[in-house]
């Protein structure tokens, strides 16, 4: 269950003082919440793409070479998408005779050759894209939402999105066809592996008329609301189908909360510092509960720094299907420590785009590079920091911090508010060891061939497979090439 | 249960990433879980002079007169104190037929007819002022420790504090003291109120050595540890002797985590803007839990606008005690929530001494004044907003904004991010009903006699009674009255 864009500080038992997840905080009582986990990239399609291959972005193409450090994602005239010869847990579970399901947001490329089914899911109800729009279907076609091969609708259009209501029953959908394919695979008793991802919680929000003005928050809140229903009904529907024995929930989400839209549609990072698009902790420390009685300890709260990349491992050690040997996977399983066993030390790489920007090991966690946006974007009044400011660190130019990295101790400063005094041993052993783990990773490191480089608008939607059917083909442009443009 | 600087965010269950509340927790969950419950002050004395009063500070007379707006309490060289004629809920408790016993700090004056048994308190084991220290003796007493009518030593003297190793064991003669008081309250059949104030949170932050390390979050969470501990066994204290049916017990803070300290010290206050010494919500949101299962509903989570004042009303409430008619009582009795009633609105007056900084009335909150601290101050690295920022909000000027106030509405936007637009119609809405409830409170209002107007060096712990069967009676010097100096 692959949350979009909700912050650690969204659920009820990480502190939101509105309490909308009372299913949520139950799943965390009944299985393990995770304090210190983290997204795989600030940002929706790389977090995915690591997600599903077990490897950062940089290792896998999910980042740009046009600049340096900028974040990327794959917007509809996006070119590139997830390269053939990436590895993904859908595909190792499909050989192992698993039947695979996305419900919701793909995010790994538009282009055909990119689609799930192309990419060991057998069934897909959901959309390549983000929600945005309405488009006018003239310079930009809405977004498609696929049954399976083929488009079904669009958004705006069929699947109707009433972005300045915050209204749509997409999330209804999204539940309901978690519980038909559950349902199904008991039926048929198939092994099966379902990724879960609405996006609810992502720019423009939105909620079904039924918890619309539910929460305290308001949009942003219902959208919570009707998450947090969704994975209540899923997890008894589970319990009622006797699979909670032998099933493994895991729900976090792909990057942390952003801040850069009204009060209204913003989640919450709780105590951490920044948001979306940054490295700092509220980027990229994400809300992650797993569950399921056969696999994971009850009413155990772990403090194990772990990686979205890491339930790839995660998965295919609980299915007895071997991790790929003729690549570096990034990702560890944690299926020991979901037992109980001990949590153990581990980097983590936080990546802006094609740049190594920090790196956290046991409670340290050093800036090799401070960035949030530019000036010039930050004087229109985008911030990714909204109302946060600590001199040094959330700057507004790319500064290089190689030789004198910023060191949070993220035990005692969780907020990271306190940048370590470089006189201090603790700063300098800090920065003794993150080095040697740097230079270690950066030995090892084959960026793959950056897939967020080109844009060209004859690649958007505009004839999905299946618009025929519903009438809903649009003329294709003739192509217009062009390195993307990321701004930050 | 009244912990001392200790933030919102500081437990488990508010999302504290450490969780080192594991009793508070659980006491939440076998009673109530308050989110929206205010101190009564950003600052020790003033809010707990409002605690045991149920009055606001500028009615009770703990502000001072000689700055507009900035913050006083009680060093030692204060010169006032709790004035006689204020009703505490120790002297009506009293009259009632319970027994009172003051565990830990005082703060409501350390001059001889102030203190704690001349104010309807039958025992005291703690201090009457701040564990700062060490003092030389000389030209400032180091604090006493008093037990009952007499000290029986000082900080750093008797009762060790090793403050450059955060170790003291204070807390566990503060736990020690409880259990022996509610066991001898309990053989003699004699209702009883226990004030239980323990100080290790406030900077100097101590724990005993059985907690010192035994946190994520170094020395603040080990004390944070070790008052969870002593919860805890209060707790089974009560249920051990059948207290618990008939027993309301209440957890809160008496202002903001403080910024002001290194990362060791400062606690948390987890989403919310500032922390103590402002009048945002980081300054006087308060971590807040009611337990009883004779009064109060089990895991309910609370939205009750509350305050510390209303502790007064409920204390009264509980013991069929009229409140007093003869002035005005700012506190409300939620009796009626703990058992599960409907919330209902009712305005909180956040005071910055003699001067009403903002109001909370529903979500909405209006700051009729903003500042943090002096550019002066904030030039030489004091701050109580570390790494937060907001344009014209989080000021350095104290700017009086009462003819366009900043509105918040805190559903949303709890962490006071997003001022409201004022050509807005909900902006226009809440400005007007806050105008008139100001005005209605201000048509009301007697402030009283200032107490924090006057220092003198000559009224400091020299030579508190008992000090003469110690042999550590020191020197008096001459009066030197003069104006407190209140920075803030
Ligand atoms: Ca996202
Ligand atoms: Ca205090």
């Amino acid at each position: 269950m692959l949350m979009d864009d909700m912050g650690w500080g969204d659920l009820g038992i990480n502190g939101q003082p509105s309490k909308e997840t009372p299913n949520l905080d139950n799943m965390a009582k009944e299985g393990t919440l995770f304090t210190d986990f983290y997204s795989a990239n600030p940002l929706c399609s790389p977090s995915r793409a690591a997600l599903l291959t077990g490897r950062l972005p940089i290792r896998n193409g999910f980042y740009t070479s046009n600049y340096h450090g900028h974040n990327g994602y794959t917007p509809q005239h996006i070119v590139g998408g997830i390269p053939d010869h990436e590895i993904l847990v859908s595909e190792l579970l499909s050989s192992a005779g698993y039947t695979n399901k996305l419900i919701g947001k793909w995010h790994l490329g538009q282009q055909e050759q990119y689609l799930p089914l192309k990419h060991g899911f057998h069934e897909w109800f959901g959309s390549p894209n983000c929600h945005f729009g309405p488009y006018d279907d003239k310079t930009t076609p809405n977004i498609p939402v696929y049954n399976n091969t083929e488009m079904v609708g669009r958004y705006y259009e069929e699947f109707a999105i009433e972005s300045h209501k915050y209204l749509s029953n997409m999330t209804q959908y999204y539940i309901q066809e978690a519980l038909d394919f559950i349902e199904r695979m008991e039926r048929n008793e198939k092994p099966f592996f379902l990724y879960w991802a609405p996006d609810a919680t992502h720019s423009p929000v939105y909620s079904s008329p039924m918890f619309r003005g539910a929460s305290r928050r308001g949009p942003y809140g219902d959208a919570v609301m009707e998450l947090d229903y969704g994975v209540g009904v899923i997890i008894q529907k589970l319990k009622q189908l006797g699979l909670d024995k032998n099933t493994l929930v895991l729900f976090s989400s792909d990057n942390g909360a952003a801040m850069i839209g009204s009060a209204f549609e913003n989640g919450s990072n709780g105590p951490f510092l920044c948001g979306k698009q940054t490295t700092f902790e509220g980027g990229i420390r994400e809300p992650t509960i797993a569950w399921g009685p056969g696999f994971v300890q009850q009413g155990q709260v772990s403090h194990q720094v772990g990686s979205l990349m890491d339930w790839f491992a995660t998965a295919l050690d609980l299915a007895s299907i071997a991790v790929p040997k003729d690549r570096i996977i990034d990702g560890v399983s944690l299926l020991p420590v979901l037992n109980g066993a001990a949590e153990f030390d581990r980097p983590i790489f936080h990546y802006r785009g094609n740049a190594l920007f920090a790196v956290r090991f046991g409670l340290h966690k050093a800036h090799y590079w401070t960035w949030t946006n530019s000036w010039e974007e930050y004087n229109t009044g985008i911030t990714f920091c909204r109302g946060e400011y600590l001199a040094n660190v959330t700057t507004h130019e790319q500064v290089n911090r190689t030789l004198d990295p910023v060191v949070f101790q993220l035990g005692r400063d969780p907020g990271e508010k306190h940048p370590m005094k470089s006189s201090t041993s603790e700063y300098k052993d800090a920065v003794m060891t993150m080095n040697s783990i740097v230079e270690k990773h950066m030995e090892t490191l084959k960026p793959g061939q950056p897939q967020f480089d080109w844009c060209d608008d004859s690649v958007m939607n505009w004839a999905p497979a299946g618009c025929e059917k519903l009438n809903k083909c649009l003329p294709i442009p003739k192509s217009n090439l062009q390195k993307c443009v990321w701004p930050h």
